[in-house]
């Protein structure tokens, strides 16, 4: 298959030899599935990705949505690609089999939507959301709920959206407005303004899902005060027709500086007699039913910055190969013939950088997604305990690490481009508008540090946080063994020596009640913790390399000799950034806070 | 005047307080201006730029310019703006008044164009154009080219370009093949491909002056033997009347990410008969000609940068103090008001950081700017030369570390906004767009750090780069008195010990043969290099700061506190990365010279 989504190399060493998902087949739920089924269901995901949403990937950019006599117009090769994918199945493949879903491992299914957002991220946009959306309703909906509404979407009949954000309500959603007035016949009125809803609008599914959120009549103020509601475009009968046009209407379309396939819509609910709603779960706890899927959400985000960053480094790869320009530097020669990019050392260094980010972005998010079945599957509570609390520290990295780096990758695909990369007749430029959204959405960077710092590192008494440092400590004591890695693993002693140094400098302040100096440089811990575990990832991947060279694994040698390289240059070349950071950390630098604002 | 162009204190305080450019009056150029006609020139260009070029900064990047029935079609804004500034007179500033110019010094007439540059780059595109192609024909050309093509440029009646690219040949000039055929009257019939023309083709003004480079007959391989040409789209009669339209064919335009309002063009040369052109200074000597004005031109390309990064910087801190979102920390009753953005740690250490490499970064433009100035017309010779040693070193960084900076600025500046600013209804993602060019073209940021590791630092045996030194020491020397910048000079002088070692590291590794193992890393020495020397400016910015302070200077208190913060934040949270870039540099780390292209 000629793609440049994915090394499937790369994917199966990650998948089989590091993270062992074969492993996960032990569990009751996936006892029909092998390795072949695994792998059958990726390679559908990537044939669907490389000929039904890559092809048409800039046409959608350059032309997106248009709002047109009350109706979303967009380029004709969405919905068809839409259609193929739900009539592969793919939009179920983690969903129970009673549900029509395919009952993959968490990983796969994530990989498989993975691989259309490397394709066509704005596409993919209707499906990853038509999923999430749907998974929410499996999750805290009443079994009616799930049979009108979850299992069509996931058919690809209906599709979805999650509507948060107001106008004056974005990270601080406990200020929305949105209002539900509850019926006698127990359905509920809704009123309110919602904007930034993607795939707000379109006529490409039968029905559009909406799962809102909003407050009761005397809910509580804040965020103990929001309830989830389902609100569909067209009312759906009982007996699964579709009923009149529910009141919801598009305001207006937002146009992005990327992700443009996908619209962006302001929504108006209940500017005539209030848009009919059903209520999923309890009164006043929609934010906990939400938040219950948040940790997948968030993998998703994290892994779509990677599949961005990935299919950039592809692109970027290919062209260094391809692209003659210049000489080497000693070659004084002017009628020598030019050579490829790639033989210039900073050319490689930026291709190393972009491989290091994005294939240890890779390993990040796949680590997140193993652990999310071994929470819900795993036979031992204990164990189930374990991954879960894993899971919660690690969520705000893998979403935000990838979010960061994966977009650096992008920029240095276009570097490697040249003015060529500059221009929309190459993709890579696309690539790089497209992923800026990653580190805003789903909860900013800034966010994500507060949730690190403010809260998961100390949850529990630091438990799982001290968890995750005993698992580092385990790989550095193999990389001591180790002829390869002995220099990496020293490397690394000292990120993990200085993340835990920074961490109790911080919490003891924090804890003596200096919340707010303690708190001050929450992004910049969190990208030294990040950096930290990717640096723990790349060494067990340089581990795994060097096993898989010493025993002849099933790799060939020159990938396994890449991965130890990159393994080398993400501990020399970028955990030096975790000192830097280190250094501003452990001190607990004020100097942010000091700034007074009328001093700018 | 209302504009988030610049801020005028900062500006006043930058030009005449820190860089002492009333000091450049004394030069007999200059000897008819004084503080107040310099101003009087900036408040023009701010009004200028606030007035005629940024309203139609968004619309012209929304509706790019097309190609219809052999025509380049615009927004009809861009023409009258551009007339509007040629009627000021702005785009001969520098110029002698012979040629109808002001004889501003260097920085004045620089921070003119960047006015224009903050407010609409795209517009912009043309006057800055014809600004460097009329002084490069008042370099290099013959009286006859002065009259009949750089004076109507310099007074906005032609416009002029720079044909250097060819798709084959982008940083690899020397490999260029456009042909110029002597004719015996004296000029020469040229024949060719270039790409990526900005400004290659429009009806804004009434012919345009393609600066063309190519090779004669029998001209030497390489860069030794191109020669630049005068290719005019319609032939200049010696009335300076226009004659026929001369064989120079549009192709193609090019669409570009950002920057959009400057045409990019394919051009033809002598599709027919041969490209009328006239050969500027001597045979093959074309390249020194075009390099000769790059010190200027790079400083443009940095202060571009600067100034992209600055609007977005002003931008940002505008929302951020209007905007409401979220409440502090410790503030946990959900029905307290919500505070301005700024308020918020996180949000001002993104302020913080875009307002250090901002303004850190104006500062190093007119650091170079002032150098031009000294080399040109210093009374003595001595004093000249070291200005021209020091700008030559400086050049690769004054071009690179505001176009990787002030763009890392502007992705700050989309932060601060959240998903506001990822919508094209606020200006932000533009210039982020629009910044991205800036690290490929003039050279790209690869190619900067061969010509500071590979040429710069040992040029003349070391000396400029030993001067540089001492002049940092000379201003340590001065922190060490200092109250409130002792710590800030003692972080400093590390970095500045950290250059200096790897400097000795690579150069010596490099005269010992291992060429290609010193240079490897000659980006992120560039990196260390920059970062070093914008801390050093910072350095005097706050004894600057510290002085206005102590003895009452013209700014406010609150200005020069804001700069001493700022000072803290660079040299405690930026200087850091010069140590873990350092401990690669000195290492000479080899990893990306031993990453075999087949290992990717």
């Amino acid at each position: 298959m000629d793609q440049k989504i994915i090394s499937t190399q790369d994917l199966a060493f990650q998948l089989y030899e590091l993270h062992g998902a074969e492993g996960l087949l032990r569990f009751a739920r996936y006892r029909d599935h092998s390795r072949d089924t695994l792998d059958a269901a990726l390679e559908l995901a990537l044939k669907v990705a490389a000929e039904e949403f890559a092809p048409h990937n800039a046409l959608a950019d350059g032309e997106e949505p248009r709002f047109e006599d009350g109706r979303v117009v967009m380029r004709p090769e969405v919905g068809p690609a839409l259609k193929v994918l739900a009539e592969t199945g793919l939009m179920a493949a983690g969903q129970d089999y009673e549900r029509g879903g395919m009952q993959l491992p968490v990983a796969i299914a994530q990989m498989c939507v993975g691989m259309l957002k490397g394709a066509n991220v704005g596409t993919q946009g209707y499906a990853g959301l038509t999923i999430a959306a749907a998974n929410l309703i499996l999750a805290h909906g009443s079994d009616e709920q799930k049979a009108r509404f979850a299992e069509p979407m996931l058919a690809g009949r209906f599709f979805g959206t999650m509507c948060l954000t107001e106008p004056h309500a974005g990270s601080s959603l406990g200020d929305l407005k949105t209002r539900a007035l509850p019926q006698e016949d127990g359905s509920y009125r809704l009123s309110g303004n919602k904007i930034f809803i993607s795939a707000g609008d379109h006529e490409l599914s039968e029905n559009i899902v909406h799962l809102v959120l909003a407050r009761l009549p005397d809910a509580p103020a804040g965020v103990k005060g929001i309830s989830l509601f389902i609100v569909p475009k067209f009312i759906v009968n009982e007996d699964s027709s579709l009923g009149p046009r529910n009141d919801v209407a598009l305001a207006g379309l937002i146009h992005k500086m990327g992700y443009r396939g996908t619209t962006s819509t302001m929504l108006n609910f209940g500017e005539k007699d209030g848009a009919v709603g059903y209520l999923v779960g309890e009164p006043n706890n929609g934010l906990a039913g939400m938040f219950h899927m948040m940790n997948e959400a968030r993998i998703g985000v994290g892994l779509g910055a990677v599949m961005l960053g990935y299919t950039g480094y592809l692109h970027a790869l290919d062209y260094a190969r391809d692209r003659r320009q210049g000489r080497p530097l000693g070659q004084k020669d002017p009628q020598s013939p030019q050579v490829p990019l790639i033989e210039h050392a900073d050319v490689r260094r930026m291709l190393l950088t972009q491989k290091a980010y994005v294939e240890g972005g890779l390993s990040l998010c796949l680590f997140g997604a193993t652990l999310v079945d071994e929470k819900r599957y795993a036979e031992e509570a204990s164990d189930r305990q374990t991954a879960a609390a894993m899971l919660d520290l690690l969520t705000p990295v893998i979403k935000s690490w990838p979010s960061q780096f994966c977009l650096e990758a992008n920029s240095l695909a276009i570097q490697v481009h040249g003015g060529y990369g500059y221009t929309r007749e190459y993709p890579v430029e696309q690539f790089y508008r497209d992923n800026r959204l990653n580190p805003i959405h789903e909860g900013t960077h800034g966010i994500q540090g507060l949730d690190l710092l403010g809260r998961k590192v100390s949850m529990q008494d630091g438990l799982p946080y001290k968890a995750l440092l005993v698992r580092m400590r385990e790989t550095l004591a193999q990389a001591r063994e180790s002829a390869l890695l002995a220099d990496n693993g020293r490397r690394l002693a000292e990120a993990v020596d200085t993340v835990e140094a920074a961490t109790k400098a911080l919490v003891t302040r924090r804890n003596a009640g200096e919340v707010d100096k303690a708190m001050a440089n929450a992004s910049l811990y969190l990208e030294a913790f990040g950096h930290t575990v990717v640096g723990w990832l790349w060494l067990r991947q340089g581990l795994c390399a060097e096993q898989g060279l010493a025993e002849g694994g099933p790799q060939t040698e020159a990938f396994y000799r890449g991965k130890l390289k990159t393994c080398d240059y993400f501990c020399r070349y970028e955990l030096p950034r975790v000192q830097a950071l280190g250094s501003v950390l452990v001190s607990v630098d004020a100097t942010t806070q000091e700034m007074e604002p009328d001093w700018f």
